[in-house]
């Protein structure tokens, strides 16, 4: 191939493709991957969010969808030059189905396709009225009786759940239920979200007072509005929390506060949900086509059960509902728990002049916040990246395009880097007795957030008051027993505490829909999150995307939509999609859903 | 000059004016410039906002200005090509002073400068914290008893206005003190807004339900956080005061709302105002060092006296307090003027069932918005100029490159084409007797703007309903005056009325001055806005720039802030520059103040 331009390259390729497509020949389609080969494809293809493994998985979606779909026109996208990137040739790809526009990126590897990412980008007939096609705001011309936007939105806002069913109710509204709500609104898919919170951006004003963003400005912007360029690196909480509240009134979001979920049914003869929701103190009944619950990968509390809990003289509290360090100056206070969590309320605690135990009950991977952000985020979300012409869409569609099979062989590198350069920290939190692991497999922070969403620590500090002993740790030995004044551990230590938290993570995100639903429909959809990776608290078998997740569950019109910033982002595109498909009546045969094998 | 680039000629000319500035020589620098060359700047070398005419003024101004400012190392700009434009070449270009960094526009014809344009970007040592400067928000770290964001923000909030004193007071909280606001916050200048009304953003809110933008959203955008690309074109009222109660809210803004200005007074001895203002019903007594009377240059209201005012029976209002329509279906409505918020007020009353009589006393300019954008404004603020890379900033300063002298020449064409298109329009218009003009010298809407800020409508659709008859027309004579239950004009024909608009304008902005500080204040400093065109309502002599506006007045620490949202947004940079070079004690050689001509 040495004498092939990158373009060249990949255009031979996607010529191929189209061929094959247009003969209807999956195998001759398939036999342009390598046998290692992926295609992943968001929604487009699939009306799924799939991964296709080697040429036989490619094949087969082939068969099942292309008569229906009919993919076409792959081309390198008009502006844009296929690169060399040294043993791979890579290009962003345009094609369109026959219900819609896709976008996507493909890596070639001595003339097979290595890695193929397929997304839907809008439906064809249903864009988002943008740019050029903005809405005009003033109607030009004169009408009796016209109504203007401030009467047309409050006659709105009057009767949609009420006069006005909405096609979609999502039960949340924290990032997740607010980006998925923007995009709803864009498309023109009547939606409500519901928040138990008196306003937007409680979710995070509400969490303890410390609270910043671990994840950088480039990496959480929302759709539609990034950012500004003066906004911090690192957000606190309660800015957040603002802006939340102020993206959710200029989208024009149906946003419904103060109201709760209380008993859910999905009518399988109507196609339509009953949902009772609490707004105002007064029983509403919505019925709404489809069902989101955003009600956060991390909101149900694991609140773990040891005895003594009912003796214990002292305040117990999960960690999403400590109040922050105020109140317990002089204190003594432990944590359980060694996590993200775990670690701000530890050092807040420290800060505001508490007497703090962190009770380490197994080993967590700690990465200290600056190298994290170089080696691991640096190429796709910085100033850098931005300045190198990384928009973030395209570090989303970049961190999108490789496969999660693959995932763990970009990621492990980066990891023995941080190692490497950081050894003499990580040789004193050792020293201090801290239980130290870098996942499984040795691949690192994000793999254990998509496996497992947990295990981990952004080190913004606390760890060099482990290291400094201004936060005592208790590690390798679990919680066997309160008593009406202290914990006592498994290895018989008695750690006195005015206050105990339990920063102890949170359960699956089905467990919400048992709790609205039926344990019936939680079992029937079954675990959320997590990508079967065999791997500590990621059982297998191989799923290759995270379970449930923005994608049609076993349930009719229940969908699960959750995750950080980025993944509330980048993701809502695609569940929006979906649902404006489905209010629409374009068909969406769904390709290749997994079976369920995980309760919880 | 043909065998030389477009690069090649201005990179000799840019080489030439730093010699000249190197040798001190003034006449060589100007000697650079066509006998007609203008050199336009905007707080880098004059430390005001002024235009240079001719070879002799420049040479002036940098007699005056150079061995203090030491302009510098004026280049293209890195990153961008000249270009040839046919007639002449032009470049953006970058230069430094003592204590700036500027950058600018110029044109060169036949070797020589046409236009020159120098604006001041920022001040050394003061930049504002932004892309790889921004702020890092959570502090890494730990450290015992520190604050978190929303604690900081809170005591700041407490205490500014009362511990402390803010150095720059801004009266009025519409767009042009918001813009100014954020503007501040930015540079670390501690400043405090005040607006009479409940929420940021009520100052349109409270205006005619009608009320929508006439200026498209490309040229509306506020600094640092642009409107999305779902944004209306034209914004309706109510949508764009969210927008600005949102940006206020999370740009952190010190304003106070349901606040009133009652009296301020300079100590010229402490340099520094003493403002009275009630705030919540309390008199809160403010030292700021700088006063910024942002109130709108349409805001102080004209309201003409007649005979008969005293005794009529019905409703009188002015355009600024005008509710809307809906209290008048069924009702006889006189609005006297024919102007902008004529023509809306007068549509939405037809719309509402109102039967409505507009009285025009004088001509009137008119243009449809389609052909005012495509041909007005397309090529600098349109969807189209983003996609050829115009940035709202390279807009803001191409529209500034253009000396106020020189403006005319441009303007005139575009409005030569718009009457030869619309001529139909026009004819229909002259037919049901509307008086119609094009500015005294036929230069359009712009000019009338930057002249007299008034005496012309924007049509979205009340012109037709002239031409149709629906909303009746009375032209050619004014009020003579009123009885219990009608308008009389001066040709005898009574209207008779249940309710009376006066359309008729607002007066000069140091009208504010002398409400709120003194006559003698107000006459000192002078009339406000306007060239000195010696055209109708814009007495000369020529000025060459808008008077008084966001510059220094003959009253220290005295300034005017306001326009459309272009102007907030662009010249809120040089007067937030200005007010900060004075805050930390730069030195501030102002060049060229203008002489009082006028006192209103």
């Amino acid at each position: 191939m040495l004498d092939t331009t990158p373009a060249t390259a990949v255009t031979q390729v996607l010529t191929d493709l189209n061929t094959a497509l247009s003969k209807a020949d999956p195998a001759a389609a398939a036999a342009l991957f390598e046998t290692e080969g992926c295609w992943r494809d968001l929604a487009s293809l699939t009306w799924n969010i799939k991964t296709m493994e080697g040429p036989d998985e490619i094949a087969a979606m082939l068969t099942a969808q292309m008569a229906q779909i009919k993919p076409r026109g792959f081309t390198i996208t008009p502006g844009e030059l296929a690169e060399d990137a040294g043993s791979f040739q890579q290009a962003w790809i345009d094609f369109e189905t026959e219900t819609g526009r896709g976008h996507g990126h493909i890596r070639i590897r001595d003339g097979k396709i290595w890695t193929l990412l397929t997304t839907l980008k809008e439906l064809k007939g249903h864009e988002e009225r943008k740019g050029t096609t903005r809405p005009m705001g003033a109607e030009h011309g004169v009408e009796q009786g016209r109504k203007s936007w401030a009467e047309t939105r409050a006659e709105e806002t009057a009767q949609l759940g009420y006069d006005v069913q909405p096609e979609v109710l999502i039960i949340g509204g924290g990032q997740g239920g607010i980006a998925l709500g923007a995009r709803l609104r864009q498309l023109g898919v009547p939606a409500i979200i519901i928040e138990k919170n008196e306003r937007p951006g409680d979710s995070w004003r509400n969490r303890y007072k410390s609270l910043c963003l671990h994840d950088p400005v480039w990496y959480d912007h929302l759709p539609y509005l990034p950012f500004p360029a003066n906004w911090p690196v690192f957000a606190p909480k309660d800015k957040i929390g603002d802006w939340l509240e102020m993206y959710t009134r200029v989208m024009e979001l149906n946003y419904w506060s103060s109201t709760t979920a209380t008993s859910a049914k999905y009518d399988e003869v109507k196609k339509e949900w009953q949902v009772h929701v609490t707004r105002d103190g007064k029983d509403v009944v919505l019925r709404p086509k489809q069902l989101v619950l955003a009600t956060g990968m991390s909101a149900k509390a694991n609140w773990p059960k040891f005895p003594g809990q009912d003796i214990f003289k002292g305040e117990q509290q999960h960690s999403s509902t400590h109040p922050g360090p105020d109140a317990y100056k002089g204190k003594k206070v432990v944590v359980i728990g060694s996590n993200n969590s775990s670690h701000d309320i530890c050092a807040a605690l420290w800060e505001a002049g508490a007497d703090v135990t962190m009770v380490q009950r197994s080993s967590t991977h700690i990465v200290r916040s600056e190298p994290l952000m170089k080696h691991g985020l640096g190429s796709l979300y910085s100033e850098e990246a931005v300045a190198a012409g990384v928009t973030t869409d395209k570090a989303d569609l970049i961190f999108a395009s490789i496969p999660y099979r693959l995932l763990p062989s970009f990621q492990k590198p980066i990891y023995d880097t941080i190692k490497a350069e950081d050894a003499a920290f990580y040789a004193a939190l050792a020293k201090a007795g801290f239980m130290l692991d870098w996942g499984d497999d040795g691949t690192g922070l994000f793999m254990k957030y998509l496996r497992r969403g947990s295990g981990y620590y952004i080190d913004v500090g606390a760890s060099q008051l482990i290291i400094d002993g201004k936060i005592k740790l208790k590690s390798g030995s679990d919680v066997d027993h309160l008593t009406e004044t202290s914990v006592v551990l498994k290895d018989g230590t008695e750690l006195p505490a005015d206050l105990v938290v339990y920063a102890t993570g949170y359960g699956s995100m089905n467990g919400w829909a048992a709790d609205l639903i039926s344990q019936e429909v939680a079992d029937k959809v079954g675990k959320c999150w997590g990508l079967g990776s065999d791997t500590t608290k990621d059982p297998g078998p191989w799923e290759g995307e995270q379970r449930n997740m923005w994608k049609p569950t076993a349930q009719e019109g229940l969908w699960f939509h959750g995750g950080n910033l980025h993944q509330s982002r980048h993701y809502s595109q695609f569940l929006a999609l979906q649902l404006k498909a489905r209010q629409v009546g374009l068909p969406t045969p769904v390709y290749g859903r997994g079976a369920v094998h995980h309760l919880k």
